[in-house]
């Protein structure tokens, strides 16, 4: 359940407040040089830091545990680990509500009052942290393929800096879309039935905490398009397309062309503003004040966590088909 | 790969022109009354016949050829097959072309020409047809929770109708959109990482030939949203929600109030519009008209597969869990 | 459940008294040579006719229901069906026994009494022969790999004919053992823990209907004695050991000697000579006299079997690895 | 496939001579209790200390650094890694030696020289150590099933202290049989094809280290046997059988008698005696002396990772079935 993939396979684990997080990644190769430095560049477009994030701050280091020898991968199960230092519960004593948006109340309906409730626990978007590991190593396993994601919008608009910066000041958050470009993907990878291109990114985008949507090329607008504009005809040899509203996947197999897909983000569920929201306690609708350090616009550090996800699956197709 | 599900599990086989197509679903448990005039409903829901559904009429009579005893289920795997009747080859000789928006590119170069390319092959829409057959079994595994979907635009539009008169008149084809509620979902299905219920539900959905986006609740807005405008808030003790922007689903589990998302479906591929593509003989651009038999909005025939798809991946979770 | 293989997936159905039976192999490379009389010769090898096998006479066709194109595999999945013409149930009314040594007792239990209870139903030594055709693919796709089986003892004695002419002659069946070798494995196929080729090969053979016991080189003897007797010693700077204790496997992974295993297979449960058991109707100790067409020495038609599922086994891990 | 399970799921890591060894159980439900203390009486029967094992000493220490709370499991996965402090690798310097009937050969081979060769890596029999504690948890959750081990006899003879004291003495190592017994599993647990109850324990077994044959009831002696003397008969309604032969398992699955099987270890591989193999430097056979620390008797450790691997199979197993 919190593990992904076929022949690459990640094991996720941890929680926000506990000891430590991590992942396995097992079926990596042998013989791909891997350094702790390798992890920084990618965990430093994560990391808070920005206007619009967290003020939570963690040295958020890597540590490579195992499946490494002498600067190479060994072909057994890399573990990378990260320590919880920053670590504040005291601001999420939540005894009589659930806060709205977060995952407090299936969490506590699901494991009957278990789950960890600090910091949200298994399901804090600081889990995403190892996944950001992982997919540094994906992309080296597929290093001639170029994955990129960026934020294209926030608040429905391209005015990022301007929204993020007026959530800030009204104590609100505000969600966004990510677009993620796979220029060079071979022709021939993703299944047909089940396993489609689409269905592996989309089973892995929706991995991340907020990802609530998802299109494929023109997606959400090719239902309201007739077939003669939205067919992609072929102008060369090579198979290239005039157009690329299919976002270079047919039949749930990459055609060679770029593979574009955009996520779309919902706004950070925790605000600052004050909610009104049930309480538990009381049995009667309450007005809630979140404290804490939380993202104005999640979003923000959301790109390297898409293209991470992105290389794993694209890392694992490889493996599979040997292409 | 094709394949779909931990316990209950289904194995999808056929080709479009081929002798058969079928489904096998495994993990049933026993004691479930089936008989083929159970599948008559459903089917007859995705069939073809109204108007912007392709002029092919197969029979579509299910055979139940394993998995049953005395019209239960009796533990062992279920096969389901279906003859193919209505073959007409002659108008797939598409020697010259590879068809735009069409999987005969991928397929040829994945398959290195091996492919059958009558109809599409195993890429051929003919294969939901196995795939409502096992949705029906999971819905009677999960007889409790309604799931229903409908077609709800064509072309961007409520006025269904018209806009697929339209097509046909047109000899062009249309896309449109089909949501799904499932209003009695316990609380408690899906994982928080890899296995949400957002990532089993469009993983199951992008297998359907044509889907392109999903969202789950209000998932396009949200990334255009305010935190204080698209959190939910709960009002009771059950968890009851004054809106429903979630979809019902947080943290990648049930909350309890009404699931819902929405798959965008592009245009039919195959339209009788004369197109200009690449001509892979001549080496130069050329018209291709594609003949045959073709969905005007096959969008239209897509409620019954996207439901069969959600009561699997429900069924599987409930036998998962044991909720 | 009733499937096995990573890459290489089998996935099996049918009933002895059924309709049809079955099985899926997905995952097959397109382009392998694979036309119906392909399979004959290993089917022939698993038949009945011999002495001491059932006088069940089917005609064991196989049909390629999908996954052929052109006799040539087109990289969808394979069905491959074969038909029950010569049933006759009459024989298998166990109102009040459930009979020794074979699964009717647990598949009644688990199944809550939905179970197929004719000739075994699902259950059914029958069942190998969709396993046999499938191993008819995975030896083609490691065609130059050799496996082969043979009987190498029954009744614990080599004196294989003599034996299993007493047991019929006396109304009784015979158990055997079943070696394996696989000369030219390359080295590298397997993995240290949980996948160790013991364990895929160990997994796979405990499929077969009868298996209780299983050895890899001189396991059995293994435990009897010391370190430097067993250990097996390197001769020159391919890995060639002097001998060949370890059946050609190390750590889980094929070291390029030769593979051996053996598996024991204890005599068939159905016997015509009566024997006493719980009448569960008068719930005391009764005779029962088993009538029906039964082998007398079911090993006889094993070593194809093992053939197939090492095949399966090892096409999955070439696969998989690239090797 | 570093994994096992379906429902439970572990995921193992680690070298002998890294960092820290260690593993994630994913699947185990909240509010089972656990602590560190838990794993020490397991731990312990494991260690080394008596006769004829390692005078490697490890403090053998486990840390929960995941999916606990407040002494409780939460729902998340379970991290419990041990640190690797007693390493000395001088004794490992193998370079012109492969070790005869180590898996130094096949894994320098398989991961082309990247492998970390100290102390076996990845393929040391320490990794056994964190599946001993996945045990203590799948343990915990069948707490009404008794699963036992033991080791029956060394050098195929209970005379299991005098041939461990000789072995000793002659700087030799000795084989060893584990025999596990379930007395009380329930009717049903298995399934007939590919994931019988026999081929899912003999999957795990084949893991440890030194496993090279496996019986279930026996099953040796079946393959010598007639059907007569062989079939367990019924005696009472409940399933119970005269003799229990089978081991247990009908079908593949639980027959509500007590399981039974049997585990061959060989003889540890190092061994201090002088062993002629051959040298890949001078490329000629040489005299190779293997110091370290070693189990003379290696089997002596072994019982308690049998009731792991057992534990893990039938609490996956629990789990699935709902039973």
């Amino acid at each position: 359940m919190n593990s992904f993939g076929r022949i690459l396979k990640v094991s996720i684990y941890g929680e926000s407040h506990g000891h430590e997080i991590g992942i396995i990644i097992d079926g990596c190769p042998a013989g791909i040089q891997l350094e702790e430095s390798d992890f920084l560049a990618d965990i430093s477009r994560r990391s808070s830091g920005e206007i619009g994030t967290t003020s939570r701050t963690e040295s958020d280091l890597p540590y490579i545990k195992s499946g490494v020898y002498r600067s190479y991968t060994n072909g057994a199960p890399i573990l990378i680990s990260f320590l919880n230092e920053n670590i504040d519960s005291s601001e999420y004593k939540f005894s009589e509500f659930f806060r709205p948006g977060h995952a407090d109340f299936t969490a506590f309906k699901k494991y009957r009052g278990y789950n960890d409730p600090n910091g949200g626990g298994h399901f804090s978007g600081r889990l995403t942290l190892p996944i950001v590991a992982a997919g540094v190593i994906a992309k080296k396993l597929i290093s001639e393929i170029k994955i990129s994601a960026e934020l294209i919008s926030v608040g429905g608009s391209k005015e990022i800096y301007t929204l993020v910066q007026n959530a800030v000041t009204e104590n609100d958050s505000i969600g966004g879309v990510v677009e993620c470009r796979i220029p060079n993907l071979p022709v021939g990878l993703g299944e047909p039935f089940f396993d489609s291109l689409e269905s592996l990114i989309s089973h892995a985008m929706f991995s991340i905490p907020g990802a609530k949507a998802i299109e494929f090329g023109e997606g959400i607008k090719s239902a309201a398009s007739k077939g003669s504009e939205f067919n992609d005809v072929y102008i060369n040899n090579s198979g290239q397309t005039a157009t690329n509203n299919n976002g270079g996947i047919n039949g749930g197999i990459s055609n060679g062309n770029e593979i574009i897909f955009r996520v779309f983000f919902k706004p950070a569920a925790s605000i600052a503003l004050t909610q009104n929201t049930f309480n538990f306690n009381t049995q009667k609708i309450d007005t809630l004040q979140i404290r804490g350090r939380h993202d104005a616009c999640y979003a923000l550090r959301t790109p390297v966590i898409v293209e991470a996800l992105a290389a794993l699956v694209i890392a694992d197709l490889k493996l599979i088909s040997g292409i």
